[in-house]
């Protein structure tokens, strides 16, 4: 299924009118509208390929239809999406659930939905069909040189799809530790991990990122080899530029302050890019924002405020990407829910008077800089979000036409009521 | 495979020697050695059929081999387990997982391996094949009538299997919840679930009692319908008296004081039982002791003199179970650890010097209350719960005899390398 | 110092036109502003008398200037909030910090401050000078039946100072815990909790309430003896319809979903208040809102469906107290924000479409039950907000106005830079 | 008073016999009994000089007797502990609460007692009585130069005073953070910080360490500037080889896995040392061992490892200090009980089957892995850190001969009953 401009367009002349009051309103509260419409329209969150099925827990998955059957079909539905926001412009794929069999074939679909290729995955958490040697002991980690050569290896085949495909970073996602005291040295671990990341990162080409995501727990419930910001951190550091921490919104202890951590991360020069999310209790994969729109917020008031502090562009510089679990929603409402409020976030810290801030801070007044925050997040920022789709020939409200397009019907129609997608 | 009592006697005639001086020392050291042997003889610790097999997380899932195929041969793994430590003396099943096809050859085979069935459990977190009605938003809380009664009458099914087989308990724990603030009205929610569980109470048998469990969250990541012990308390309150709550060591918020919530559902006469296993993060489900050993030596401290301060019989008038999964070690071996670190808090807590502390905790005496759990706790009381086993015709060191056995070899000789038990 | 209306009428006027213009654009978007006002000019939240000074932590506190040092110049402090936001119209008083010399005559001056008196504070927490009995090992529990009466016959004191001054109710925050491990039986230290309430609750005037607190640690480090709020509840359930439960927003585990528990108390009948305040890490006693405004929403959320289903009247049927503590803000000018976050969260909830939403739930529409609540947050209501202070004849901006009217300066210069409230 | 020998040796005649049984034993079943003996008897743990009166909350105090007035009774009271234990011998000072005025007269009477000082920690979280700059809003992060230079010059001051008593290194425990979001720019607070700390470095004599401590929250909520291991590490690393982190055990998330983090500092070699103490909640500064044995014991199992791998001397290479609060018990008991708790985790650690662990774990034999850890553990030691005692001068049983010596009576008769300890 294919949404046109055509419905984009009757969908947005209904909704018009109201728009423009608010919207009008809202630019004359805000000041400095112009600006902030353009970078809300530059700014691109990548759809993660796995994310497009219903997704499920260790006691079981309520599927739902329509799922899309190959990597193809996994392009379409991110298509679908950015012809509904113009704000999902890229798809992350992961390997070995996304290896495409004809790189220009899908380069050129990726091409017709005005997609490109973010970061690509590797998976050393599962074990594949015919793999020679097993993870349940760790990848990168393991005693064992040959598994480890053989994630290293995967690791380096990933990065090769991804050239095919254009994509300029790896994202190393290690779920890699230990279930018990005793089962593993911690030193070893660290040791086993930091040379296969060395021989990863030999591998890769110049102009490419490598980012390493850390997570407090699960699959591994005592120790994670890469467990914390701190041990991504020392990891990056010894690797050398390339290789970047990344940021998975639910990978935290519980009462994490994760803007501060965003903010030196920034600070060294090693954040490299983000998994939005929201959670409650651990890495619950819920839609950014459905819990924590403050914390949302809070985060980004850091990365505007620390990429302008280095002149880093917003759009480009790092890598922005969701990363969520959908169980009990169509996949795709919920992805437009996650970018509508990630951008609502970034929106609301575009808003935030920095030179006030500033002055506030340095003379230690704490109620105004309180005030200041607080102000650009109370203030309802949806019809600046809502102007940039506009402009941009995506539609006033993305989940309203969605569902008014009937488009999972359809796409039921067309796949049938018990596809699954390739994916958690 | 059967362990016979041959390679039992020969496995402890080789060990005897250390054993009883170890014994002599421990029992000198104990004043009390007898009846405390005595106590953990009687005490059986119920292992659930799901259990049997490999465990995963929604990562995925390592196999190991041989595990059991079918309800005769889940129960033959119980009896091996039983046979080594005579304290597995009950299995737990799940229905649908576990419906037995003829229940007096299913009793007759559980008999000759020395088993009881304990608490059957009900499952409205999954799907089944065939099933009218999907649990996708909950099943004894569901907004749909219809939904409500399918769950309803799949409870009172597995009561009339867990009647057939001998059973005298039903556990309920109920995945319901939601997982987007909205999604449910809470209140609601409860009252359905309250109605459905009085019509599950009205089938009860009259010497039955319906265990309630109660989890902060997962696979609901939002809230739980039944999420706490003040929750479940004010269910089973208003059910009445074959009502109580189960408590699972995994399912509290961080930092939960669990003792002191045994200690209260006892005084109200509100504990039905309990699942066991260890935690770092979440419901983590590992290998009882493994973590927290303390924690659950003062767990059995409150239920020790909980039961005592009301005449219960602490090897009958309490639900005992191990409630973990095996994801990364055979699960029998893992659940021999897990027999053994419960026997050994069990024992420690028999220990306690139940006067003196009395006194010190009318005194104020916060040193001395500190001193004398301590005491118990520091004390090795290992030769205890293995001169408990000796005596019973049980091995001396379980997990050696069952390693010198190469009993998993031979599981996996006869089942195969491929199987996978029905469960997590 | 007095705040006049004068200075209310000039700094309004300063502000009108861009509020009129703001407030008509909110009432455009919103429907229903009018019956919204009404309730939020009804709506009044207490301070707390030992609120008014400087906070601190175990390891110090850094005064500010003009603390009260009465309770005449306390009351002339909730005073000068009330005049600048008419939202804080009541004074919770803390015995023995506030016992009045003249009962008269401190009913006399709040009365002309507009201020009532609301929730009556005992404090078992601390030895006073000449007390016969320390509460080191706590005290509604204590072993002591002598410490235990010496604590009963406090509260009964503050219920007579309440009475004289025209309170209905008394809140009992009970810091009765264990440090250790064997330090207290958990089951007599519930009895005799029950037993002194018992007798407390025997001194209640028919018309008054008795508010139950509970907190799961602090200042106790192992065990609280009311310290959730199913403990709560099951001891307000045994003392009768006078008892409520209290829920202060920082007195939970990591992660507890607060507006469930608060969802299910009124259900139950057993929701007697709130003491609102924010946190991130602990009982952090920050200003509301501060740190998770979504949280405040979400719990006035259930508190307007709940008290809307039990036909009960918002302003008046529950207790509304702030407890907050300001270790580095103006202690009044944290307030104000506190209100003020406090007023929105409301205002939101008050927002929400009921209808739609229980259609929505009704159809597990989970993606539109989401967009309902998001869309009341998202809301500005602020115009909302400070229309109902103008129409009461109070400031428009109360921070703006308490800073150019440099209330804290005359207040340094009425009272001096080194006063200390009493209270923490 | 004075713990001679003669107490000492009636003491252990008494006790003698029972002793040398359970040692025999003990000895018979450890096979290295002796080796570890030396290192027990090698192993001191400092004392701060902070802890030797009685502890409070924010919410109060409930004062002890006999509290030390001066450094001189610090000295005194640390000396009574090391005479009981000879495992307590060194005090760290605190700065300003322990100024000596005479240096010699100091260190003669520390060296009666067979007394080192230990590290010097300064204090920027209070204000003293006439500081020209407050560190309301932080010291070594403050955005104002002028408090900045005051805390640095403290700080330096502070070396300054260790010097003059022969120790070797600073602990720097920084309280510096925000309350709530906005207040602080996160990168400049670090920059200032680290600018801070360079100039204190430069302070250092060249045989000395600074120590740098990290702490998740408390006193401050929201952030604070050294706020985890990776923090402390980034400030420590770009310090130079004489500054490592300090880690306190009371100052982590919840769930945090210490050990892990001390195997990697360690690795690092950037872990200078440690504040023992136990918690359920946050930074609870409960006794040693308290509540969490066996992660005492993990971490213990971590430095052994680790330290023997760097070819590290156990006694001497790391910093060992007690941190805890004695809020309701006889601040001298508690730290026996604290010092008893660490020593028998060392002895654990000690007894770990390193070749077996190592075969193990290159095996990925977790089972074995777990009950070669666990085999340690449940041994009990507590006869090999006695014999320790017995062989150096000190008492089998330190409570017992404490209180039977009525200590704390003499102590009250010597000094009064309302003495204030200087000190948290």
């Amino acid at each position: 299924m294919l949404i046109g401009a055509n419905h984009i367009a009757s969908h947005n002349e209904e909704l018009l009118k109201k728009h423009t009051s608010k919207f009008a309103f809202t630019a004359s509260e805000v000041g400095d509208a112009e600006s902030i419409i353009q970078k809300l329209i530059d700014f691109q969150i990548a759809i993660p390929s796995w994310a497009l099925g219903t997704g499920g827990t260790r006691f079981g998955r309520f599927a739902g239809g329509g799922e899309p059957r190959s990597l193809e079909e996994k392009i379409e539905d991110v298509g679908l999406l950015h012809a509904l926001n113009n704000a999902s412009g890229a798809i992350s794929l992961h390997i070995p659930w996304d290896i495409p069999t004809d790189h220009n074939a899908i380069k050129a679909l990726a091409a017709q939905h005005h997609l490109k290729f973010d970061a690509v995955n590797s998976n050393t958490f599962q074990d594949q069909v015919n793999a020679e040697h097993s993870y349940r002991y760790g990848s990168l980690q393991n005693v064992n040189k040959a598994v480890r050569k053989q994630a290293i290896a995967h690791n380096i085949e990933v990065i090769q799809q991804g050239i095919a495909l254009g994509s300029e970073s790896l994202t190393i996602w290690l779920a890699d530790g230990s279930n018990f005291p005793g089962q593993l040295n911690f030193r070893k671990a660290y040791q086993n991990t930091l040379e296969s990341l060395e021989e990863i990162y030999e591998a890769l080409p110049s102009n490419w990122k490598l980012f390493l995501e850390y997570k407090c727990a699960e699959p591994n419930f005592y120790s994670t080899t890469v467990a914390d910001w701190g041990q991504s951190y020392s990891y990056v550091k010894k690797l050398g530029d390339k290789a970047q921490t990344l940021v998975d919104l639910g990978h935290h202890l519980p009462n994490a302050n994760i803007e501060q951590i965003v903010s030196l991360l920034l600070m060294e020069n090693k954040l490299g890019g983000f998994h939005f999310n929201d959670s409650k209790y651990g890495d619950d994969d819920l839609t950014a924002g459905a819990l924590k729109p403050y914390q949302l917020f809070l985060i980004f008031n850091e990365l505007v405020e620390g990429m302008d502090a280095r002149g880093m562009n917003h759009a480009k510089d790092l890598g922005w990407m969701i990363d969520a679990s959908h169980n009990i929603k169509d996949p795709l409402e919920d992805l437009l829910q996650s970018v509508e409020a990630i951008m609502i976030a970034y929106a609301q810290a575009l808003l935030v008077d920095r030179k006030a801030l500033e002055i506030a801070q340095d003379e230690n007044d704490v109620v105004k800089a309180q005030e200041i925050l607080q102000n650009a997040f109370r203030t309802d920022v949806r019809a600046l979000v809502a102007e940039a789709r506009l402009r941009s020939g995506a539609a006033l409200n993305p989940v309203e036409l969605y569902r008014s397009l009937t488009v999972r019907k359809n796409l039921i129609g067309e796949r049938g009521l018990k596809t699954m997608a390739t994916g958690l």
